[in-house]
């Protein structure tokens, strides 16, 4: 069978085709001016380096899986170059604590080893941070919610080329090192040994996403790509895989991607070498989380018109290839929750038959426990019931029993933010209007701006708005 | 050398000796007369069956590792008899879904498969109950924060035995059964069948406890020990181990150890049974969690005497191998956070070398990443600041970087209850006075039943504090 028919049969999702891009404008005087992009996304720090994510809703209405027009995309620095002709070529090596070392081509990479393509949710640990960034700047840019996205990737299990390269004893760790030269080095990490020879856990190779190359931004010719943990531990352009008997001593490793304690400030935190060199504070898997996309931001709906319910839904997604269980939703603060439903696409993949293959690649799913992507949750709500709340919270449980917290878990960088996801429910005339939390990047709007600007205190547990008569032992809350 | 001297060079911790024990008075009555145990233990449910929670501050004081005596007990009927000599011909099963099912005897899994000393350690779903308790009764008796305990225990690694088993395609859970008769059948439950294969999991058929044989009330004469996971899954008396496609159907499957969503009543869940037998709120992993252990409920500090500060300290653990990271002290309502002490003393056995054996077993640690203990935290506190502060709470992150949330998640069976654990601080004379949340089984004290006696509402997020004018907008904390 040709793949277009194969295709046809899946009992799976497959992504939606990218469209024909373009070199942007703003592009052409920045070393990326050889990268096609699509002009929806939102540019997080400035024009380059490019760190977008997606508007919230276009993401969320692509469905499961985002194409790499929409994906979002975490790049240090100039993209890399490696033209179409020379993507066969491209070398790497599996190094350090091997008996074996290893020095291979992606034709040998394509050649010599078993395919396997998987659905996996990237997540940038900056996901949400605009809202830690409202509370106390961070050292990070502002990600508003849509920091992630969904594809099929293929490629080789690591723990394959780990094993041709047989560790030695005393190794713990494999670091990565991609092609990206940075101002402090090349962009490098690492992830523990035992996680690459899992197989549940799923760390590939990858040279194909959804059933293409990969698109520059996202590390033609070759990349890491890490389930359930934190994206910046997927290293683009790779180059090297090193076996350690110690976490990576790259720059990004320590000085990128941790949750330092709540109580090391910024100011502080320029002169704590051994805090930030303690893996103790190194994110690897993600922590649950989850997040409100319709109501959209600024959505209004008529409340006097045929509709009496609307279906409040968005995504959710564990870490570490746990499961969400349950999704709970709050009108009246916590006080009282309802149960939302929740849709895990992937579950469709482990319905594949055996042996059945995608872009090249087995679809290796059926046995495995673990969850790699992001799942939807829904709950129709009478209008009524809206019409008498001050605002729509959510919170996800994972399948470890652990839930989403009430407060903010402020750090200095600004990772792995995931309170309870707040819309703020404004009555207008015969509508209600939503405001999210915040909107990415410096764009205005969002309920925590406005709170700020009228002098509320956004760190103090209870959304901050409207304090009257406020001191260490009296708080009251907004009126609707 | 014998194994005394052997004993005498490990670099880990061994357990304290166990005391000689008779059979009580109170037991002389039920069908446990046959068993001997240590008076300390608090009965929390009648006389009988034994379900038993020593001292917090005991348990503490024993060290890491808890022998038979103080070590928690959960019986759901009567203890099963199996005389010593009678041992080696206990006879189980490994049969279902396998090509080769397999009928064995405790001579046989000595003497065929190789075996492992681990530290692990077990906690009930049902720790910290009591607090839920107080909010809401659920239909669960009331465990104070000592429904856990760790020990060394060896025996063979499940997936060996599973291994020589084979398991059919298809298979995907494991069932166990024990030698309890109970109203509802034996006792039974299941694992996932990936979890048992996996080493890091270190799920273990176990015959010896802190080096002796196991106590009829830990499983005599074999047990499953689950590191990680709750310890209804553990089940004692060990007579089955059934290869299936779906998960346990076994009653105690199905209606124990479960976290139903929080909206469903003990009333309305009566009636329902898709509910309960949803697997998604089956309780496999523990959550995160963690106590104070001193200061100790009653105890006083002299504010006057020649100590100016106060080591605050208590326990740990994460759950499905996760370590704790961080823990936070904070003595104002969570506004600031003091970051704690950790100590791993599972690490210790980590540092064994290769091939080191311990009661006849492997002490196979060093190459695993996951923790399988609790570990401890201490802080010392200047007085001032306790003087000056009406409680201290504690939460633990773990490194999933998931925190315990401040609000209790209160479900009908009131299991995994793990909010910030806090200690009222009483100023009288001079002195402080520490009161823990509750006191196990029916034991009066504790700031929660005092909080409940003058009216105070558990329920409102803010530890129910003598509100004051208190309506849906307004909320007013206790005066120092």
């Amino acid at each position: 069978a040709d793949s277009s028919s194969s295709e046809l049969a899946k009992v799976y999702p497959l992504p939606p085709s990218s469209s024909k891009k373009s070199v942007l404008k703003e592009d052409l005087k920045t070393p990326d001016s050889h990268v096609e992009r699509d002009p929806r996304l939102i540019r997080l720090t400035g024009v380059h380096p490019f760190n977008v994510e997606p508007p919230l809703s276009d993401l969320y209405d692509q469905g499961f899986l985002t194409n790499e027009d929409l994906h979002y995309v975490r790049n240090h620095g100039p993209v890399p170059r490696c033209a179409d002709e020379d993507m066969l070529d491209w070398e790497f090596t599996v190094e350090g604590m091997v008996d074996n070392p290893i020095t291979m081509s992606v034709r040998d990479l394509l050649a010599d080893h078993e395919q396997v393509t998987y659905p996996i949710t990237l997540v940038c640990a900056g996901n949400r941070r605009k809202e830690q960034n409202m509370v106390r700047k961070s050292k990070g840019f502002s990600w508003g919610a849509a920091g992630l996205s969904t594809a099929l990737w293929t490629g080789v299990p690591i723990g394959d080329l780990l094993a041709r390269a047989r560790p030695r004893r005393g190794a713990r760790h494999v670091c990565f090192e991609g092609a990206d030269k940075l101002p402090n080095g090349y962009y490098g990490t690492s992830l523990k040994l035992n996680w690459c020879m899992d197989p549940n856990k799923g760390v590939l190779v990858a040279h194909k996403m959804n059933g293409e190359k990969l698109h520059p931004d996202h590390g033609k010719p070759i990349r890491i790509v890490v389930p359930g943990q934190i994206g910046g531990r997927s290293v683009k352009w790779l180059k090297k895989i090193i076996v350690t008997a110690e976490p990576s001593d790259n720059w990004y490793h320590i000085y990128d991607n941790r949750v330092l304690p709540t109580m090391v400030t910024p100011e502080a935190s320029a002169n704590l070498p051994d805090v930030w060199k303690d893996e103790k504070y190194a994110i690897y898997d993600l922590n649950s989380n989850s997040a409100i996309c319709y109501p959209a931001h600024g959505e209004k709906i008529p409340t006097t018109g045929e509709n009496t319910s609307y279906n409040v839904r968005g995504y959710a997604y564990g870490g570490g290839g746990k499961r969400i269980t349950r999704m709970e939703v709050t009108l009246d603060k916590g006080k009282s929750w309802r149960l939302a439903n929740i849709y895990y696409p992937e579950d469709d993949y482990r319905a594949a038959p055996d042996g059945d293959t995608l872009y090249g690649g087995r679809v290796d799913m059926w046995w495995r426990e673990t969850c790699f992507c992001w799942c939807f949750w829904s709950l129709d709500i009478p209008l009524d019931d809206l019409c008498s709340a001050d605002d729509i919270m959510v919170r996800a449980m994972d399948e470890g029993m652990m839930v989403q917290p009430r407060d903010m878990y402020w750090s200095v960088l600004g990772m792995m933010n995931n309170p309870w996801f707040r819309v703020v429910i404004q009555k207008e005339n015969h509508s209600l209007r939503f405001e999210h939390p915040t909107q990415p990047a410096l764009m205005p709007g969002g309920w925590m701006e406005r709170v700020k600007k009228n002098g509320g205190d956004l760190s103090n547990g209870f959304w901050g708005e409207r304090m009257t008569g406020e001191d260490e032992t009296v708080v009251v809350e907004s009126e609707p």
